[in-house]
């Protein structure tokens, strides 16, 4: 039995959000990795990569993962009603829920949050409460069958995890080991706790429109 | 002035290879990242996800970076001589030239790593002396101007190392910490050498066929 995964994919999409799961996923056996959006016309990502949709949410069969990878382009989403019916819609049939980095936010937006152990990328978790959802800060947050994972790269050692849960543990480990997952990050700086506190403050400049626009969707949720 | 980095794309890529630097190349100040083919159609890679080209090799500008991928469809391109002269072309004036896991092996086929060390996926280190390299085991191998990653996830490390080197020490931290890369991989099995025995026999099982094609062909070289 194939094992169907829809990745949500929008405009303004983080990809490395999803390409990093897509490939962790895809490189499982029994799996078919679709991404899935209201066209299929191809979108342009928050670095500009293009990527093509797969399904529209009208043509989605009920998948047994859905997925919803953040970036910028999560705003646009926090009161998009047809894409949160799709998401509230998948989620009831669905084997498992799960986001990657502000990818969460959307999935709190649809009310699948509420009084559930959630993460978010690390410049968002304090968003989290006001979809009643309790923040964790973890690279990957496990609630029942809701898997969500921090910022951006957590998105490949939450898939990991996902792959171990849903196919085999062994199955897990002949991926990251195809995929050379033995990571060497060159600089101690990939969380705010182990950051330099001027390379955070850099960060947190470069991330603020995005953040100050959040403030403000949020504060009339 | 802005910093023009052109990735390779092309059917069969690992797409991993591809959309990790690219993440972090895109989200450094200064930086325009392309995808460069011989024409703009969407080709599919390795694993499904389709991926659109930027530019094709006649319209494409001397890169500052040039960066080849990995990837079953590296096969193909070992004998592909467009490919290979456009890589010559823009090797001539880049630069850095660079490549992610088994992409070293299109470099090598140009002609490019003669005398020089570098490195690819570790299921196929042992082919890089075909093409006069000097084989290192290593995540990010730098020879002068030459940048080689290991496989796949390799892509993100190199790419940090090379935005420290080209734009800035502190610039290559805050993409670190905006891309949350505090990798937390769940298993111990991401080399070869600290994957159990019998996972190393799944992942070479599953890897075989391209293998034994990339043999033949290299074989003959």
């Amino acid at each position: 039995m194939t094992l169907r995964i829809g990745i949500l994919v929008f405009p303004g999409v983080q990809q490395l959000d999803l390409t990093g799961p897509y490939e962790v996923f895809a490189s499982a056996p029994g799996t078919k990795v679709e991404l899935v959006w209201k066209s299929l016309e191809p979108v342009t990502t928050a670095t500009g990569l293009v990527l093509t949709p797969d399904l529209t949410f009208a043509d989605a069969p009920q998948f047994d993962v859905v997925c919803v990878p953040g970036g910028g382009g999560v705003n646009a989403l926090l009161a998009d009603a047809e894409t949160l019916d799709f998401l509230r819609r998948q989620a009831a049939g669905a084997r498992y829920v799960t986001s990657v980095c502000t990818g969460s936010l959307v999935l709190g937006a649809a009310g699948l949050l509420r009084g559930k152990k959630a993460t978010t990328h690390w410049n968002a978790v304090d968003f989290l409460p006001a979809f009643g959802a309790i923040p964790v800060e973890a690279r990957v947050v496990r609630d029942g069958t809701l898997f969500t994972a921090g910022g951006v790269t957590s998105g490949i050692d939450f898939a990991l995890v996902v792959v171990a849960e849903l196919i085999g543990e062994t199955e897990a480990r002949v991926v990251q080991l195809a995929l050379e997952y033995a990571p060497a990050p060159p600089f101690g700086d990939g969380t705010p706790k182990t950051a330099a506190p001027e390379i955070l403050a850099a960060a947190k400049a470069a991330m603020a429109g995005s953040r100050t626009e959040r403030e403000r969707l949020l504060a009339g949720a």
